[in-house]
């Protein structure tokens, strides 16, 4: 039996001798850690041929620390989509610094990775307690945000002439790419500058993180839009509510809307292929039977049917053709060739479920996410990202976040959820 | 001075004789009105011809009834695209059947005339209090909808053979012009059935009627929409938030959108006409001066830049072509040529705006609606729709709501408040 | 017949002869009203008198200004307690002035009159549309506010030491008193400063106005409570729901909850006087009867049945008995001694249904009415405030807002309906 | 070292060899379990000494049956407090039972563990897929709800009578005592009945269990009163807003409110002592310092300061003395004496955090609690509970869960992120 080889270790910026200013506070130990693996036999098993078990070291304040407080200078950037709680995490951020390590202002950089490159003039905006008051009870970020990256050296040459020692990084797998180039190029140059990342993904899909903040609320949201559709599908005569939800390559928001809202007959993800022909036949017979039927479909469901030549957006993700209406037409072509009649609605609700301000749940993550990344990045760690690990909170290595998309498993407990709770077929190639 | 001729005047089936079982009641007098004008000076030119000024009969419980409470059987109809309330006002007649006059139970049609119709085989529905009990807590009809006509001759066939002498029908214009040929076909036929409407109108379309039922709740769904297109807007360089709301020939849903949310900066509607030139040309100044953009435009908006020939829908409403994303492309492609770059973001909520239950607010008028068309038919009235006045309830003749479509004046103070909030042009074309 | 003495004239602070900036604007005209009656019968009264029936001046922007736009100074206070919409009508303001007439900053006093009284220190706050950009998300008053009057000599000098030549006070009935005092000792003064007020009545009770603003979104919040309370009523056996609302002296809030919600069995308001024994009486026979009830109480009712001495609060209105824990304790000690088992849960929801942002047709509602109050000061009327009737806004004289308190009448149409709603003894005394 | 001892083991009925119809599924195998603990050091110390580290049971479907479908009778009853989410479970439990397992209709009990006792003389409910239907979009129980305890033996008489041969119980701590009592009769009398319980606690407060469904909800609920009081608090000059919460034995509500508001400024629970001298004195500090303060309390919090005797409720549980009204009173007496101005507003939201339908989380979970306990019983567990740990669902024994209430740890992480967020003093004592 070979065993998964998952190097947690977390990089430090150098030996941490500063005492904490958090007095009396309960310190997180460095060897703190918490189990990658759940099931006893897995874990047995590295212990049998000598190897400890992957864990993932615990997040927390430390009691020493690497930054000297009063010589501090934070740097925050917002990157990519939006996503419920960005304000929340920056706020968190400045609100730790300020009460927990006496640092103030905090720098923020306007519109993403594009605030660090002087060429397109953005001005640097001071976060103090009262600039963040109360920017959690409103959607989007006060920063505002791009997508793309910028040039490296010119990145890194800004922090520099700043004075930044500290670069918190809110944003999804392209972000966290370019922390890591930062990263690379701070070493190059033998500074001493942390670079911790807050994840930041609306559809759950960065890999060695339970959960990432807003993905809840997003679901809510979905949830709210679903209903709508099978409210719709119900109160017509051979009704049909068809939805399309964010999720590129991964369609968690999908799955998770399936469960939370249980009305949803059918659930179309990435992960899980099917053809046209199966499904609309699966479909027919619903329709026959039942009068009505809800379909969720994630936009980055069925790319193989749709027949387009792949292209690419500024963050490199590749940009998807549009399946939503794609069904939409092939869906009501079928039952007009067989001579059903069907009432079908379809709902892009696109921006909408992921521009509030976020659930309480969400809340109280970017909370903690917030603070975690500052104790992070105050004892000295740098190339990781916060994560979420069994309720706990923790330090991933940005090159094992990066290193693959997580997805639903076909075969896992989520997915036989889903098809518990919608009655679809299993396959539908 | 040419005086308004409007003939508000109720028809009824006969000499109301019975008393009404509801002892105790505050009756509400026959003559009772409210004056349609609100201007001195237009209520004085009628007096001063010697006339009587227009004034609408006042809804409410009369003190005696054309019908005998123990004969009555009574058909509620839903038609039409779905509205925020339709469950309430069912519950509402029910209930006002029920425990004001002792008549139970109510027979619900379902799927709206082709309930009438019995080629399609939809059984009649037995509402009891029990089986509205909670329906008021959820969106939809629970008598299911479809839109268009069914043969008059069929219906009131239908109707006689069920023995209904009361038929209630919810919905819009369409459904009124139906509601009316069944009423002429039942005067042909020398029958005593009374038929009255509730008016439907998400548009809030109908003519003098102020109000119409959904339509806040709408209002309040569409402003979730709107402020997240401001959010996303502010949240990008160069943001613009694109919103298409409902408003096939009249904007009110809009405008009134634009009232609540006020960071919207361009409302466009069915009534103000504008050409893409002059609109392009002040968005692009806007864009310049303040970076972000939030425009709202409703679907019957602009419909002649689209150059496409009418075609009409089951209801016989002309299908509108989707100026939506026509000013999406349109957009896009003006500050690409002028070198500008934008991030706009199209959002179109489309049915989630309808099909939830209603806000505090309107669930009380729908009370209201159906408690007061109740009254309107034991009373004997018939051809006619329950409307609401200047804070009363009235009886407005169907043949006078169908009339014309009410529409924004672009000289009237609504309108003056849109161009206000929205520091738009008064004329763009 | 007597006819109503009602005068609505509206005072100014001189001739207005400043061309308003608002160019290509629909000016109302001096002499447009709204009547003020509704019945044809009573405004034919009056006419056949020889008398004009009473109307109200609508407002909105006049075409000459009292004020030149380039002198003016406004300041703003928001007093008593809070209600949904006090940030969004003070953006309304800040806005209007800015942008509709090129006056930018306005003053804020903190802390309601206190903010007048330099013996309290509290700051003038400049507002610019940056300060209040994104307020009207936010529930709560951006600038404090405080209950009970200061020394109105003291108020005027302050506003003549700021220079200040329009005050807009926003609040209740105590405010406008306050407002009319002012009013009274700058014409002492001999100077021109215009007072103009935003009716602030979370209990919708000043004469003359139909609508205040925040009332709906109270009335929403209040219904959550309500549906918990009959949640909580059928899912216990012998399950009684008892809510205590806001109501001081009007039962608004607790007779329109009651329509909105539809499941409440019983409404108390200070209105509709009844004994404790009747009451309970009534109460048990419908437990016999159905096994569940829900009670809305509000705060001013049955205050007879509590025995207690007068006091007063800070503003001067009557300091209340508790009516909510009184009924909730009579109605067990009622039942136990009856030997029938009951599960009363009460719930005071208190400060949470004014405390929150308003709702779409509020937010509406408030930006009209701070844009109306702008440009009724600038054409130099004072000592009024401004109204809404029969759908139009209105100038209302203060004297006449404040002459007597609006309430339910126990013989009109919303009782009634709230009679017919909850099926409530129309007497319980 | 000494290490737990803590038996996860799970009783079964017998011998399970009926296939199960759910074709295709991915069936849970009997060996799987999540290990208990989550940091190396603890699972290494177990193996090191040669035992197994301590697991739980994975909840799921199994491929072989104990009972034969088409002999399942299954009886649900729901007991104690309402919580978000009672008609989901008992939706889930119904659909997976018909859907699944073919097995239609289910039997409710009414009215708690009273409808097993035939002397309430309340009716068995058929509970159908129709039936069913919608009630997860309401709150409460459509079973009704009732505490404390009947006759076991009338109990189990009543479970044979029916021919009942599985319990599903959904309640919390006295609720699952009850189960277990039924088992030990069952045992006794050598029937083969499983008795499963679905946790429901809104406190969160069953051991070995980390999430239970409806509390996510209530927390939302009570930001949105923590909110209201802020607002308050904010508004007025010396502002503080008071919040009472559920908590009767353990504050998590409290706490993650806390977190989820993040503008709260003191929690105080039960596992946390503090003396009222000492909490005055920080407030007042705080009031000097900052103006305004909010503070939750949880209802079981300082109860020593009550200086009250103990009693008892139905349920068993320790009937509280008001520590909200008790620090409302002796916080206005405290600063009056000390000649400093406050303006408190309590809040006590009681049953309005607890009557409504879940959020979109919370649905999710009770789907699969309430398919979870199907699988469950169908294999044959019985004195056992549904629970989630570590991101699976567990199988937890009655015994196990019920030996004690779990409670917030004021030594570990989650009480340290409720100190780091208000900023309040570790002790207050």
């Amino acid at each position: 039996m070979e065993l998964e080889r998952l190097d947690f270790s977390i990089e430090k910026l150098g030996e941490a001798h500063f005492p904490s200013p958090m007095k009396g506070t309960r310190f997180v130990e460095d060897g703190d850690r918490v189990v990658f693996h759940s099931h006893p036999e897995k874990i047995k098993a590295y212990l049998e041929k000598g190897q400890d078990p992957p864990a993932l070291e615990l997040a927390g304040p430390r009691e020493l620390l690497f930054f000297d407080p009063s010589r501090v200078r934070c740097g925050i950037v917002t990157c990519g989509g939006l996503c419920p709680g960005l304000n929340d995490v920056i706020r968190a951020i400045v609100l730790c610094f300020h009460y927990h390590y006496g640092i103030s202002p905090i720098y923020g950089f306007r519109y993403g990775y594009e605030g660090l490159n002087p060429k397109f003039g953005h001005r640097v905006v001071e976060l103090t307690p009262e600039a963040v008051d109360r920017i959690h009870q409103l959607g989007g970020t006060m920063l505002g945000s791009s997508r793309g990256p910028q040039p490296v050296v010119t990145m890194v040459d800004t922090l520099e002439e700043l004075g930044i020692n500290i670069l918190i990084t809110i944003g999804g797998d392209g972000t966290l790419r370019g922390a890591h180039a930062i990263v690379e190029e701070i070493k190059k140059r033998g500074k001493k500058i942390a670079v911790v990342g807050v994840p930041k993904t609306i559809d759950n899909d960065i890999s060695y993180i339970e959960r990432s903040f807003g993905f809840e609320t997003a679901v809510a949201e979905a949830r709210r839009v679903t209903q709508s559709a099978h409210t719709e599908a119900v109160s017509a005569r051979g009704g049909i509510g068809l939805v399309k939800l964010m999720g590129r390559e991964s369609g968690f928001i999908a799955a998770y809307t399936v469960l939370a809202d249980n009305d949803v007959n059918f659930c179309l993800v990435p992960e899980v292929p099917f053809t046209l022909e199966r499904f609309l036949q699966v479909l027919e017979a619903r329709m026959v039977k039942r009068g009505h039927a809800v379909i969720v479909v994630a936009e980055g469901a069925g790319q193989d049917l749709l027949g387009q030549p792949l292209e690419r957006d500024a963050s490199g993700n590749p940009k998807l053709g549009d399946i939503g209406t794609f069904l939409r037409d092939k869906i009501r072509a079928h039952f007009r060739e067989r001579g059903l009649r069907i009432d079908l609605k379809y709902i892009d609700p696109s921006y909408t479920i992921r521009s509030g301000p976020p659930n309480a749940q969400d809340a109280a993550l970017c909370l903690l996410l917030g603070h975690h990344a500052v104790h992070a990045a105050m004892s000295g760690r740098t190339d990781m990202v916060v994560g979420y690990w069994k309720g706990h909170f923790t330090h991933v290595p940005i090159s094992l976040a990066v290193s693959q998309r997580k997805r639903i498993d076909p075969g896992g407990h989520l997915w036989e959820s889903v098809l518990a709770v919608t009655g679809q077929p299993r396959d539908m190639r």
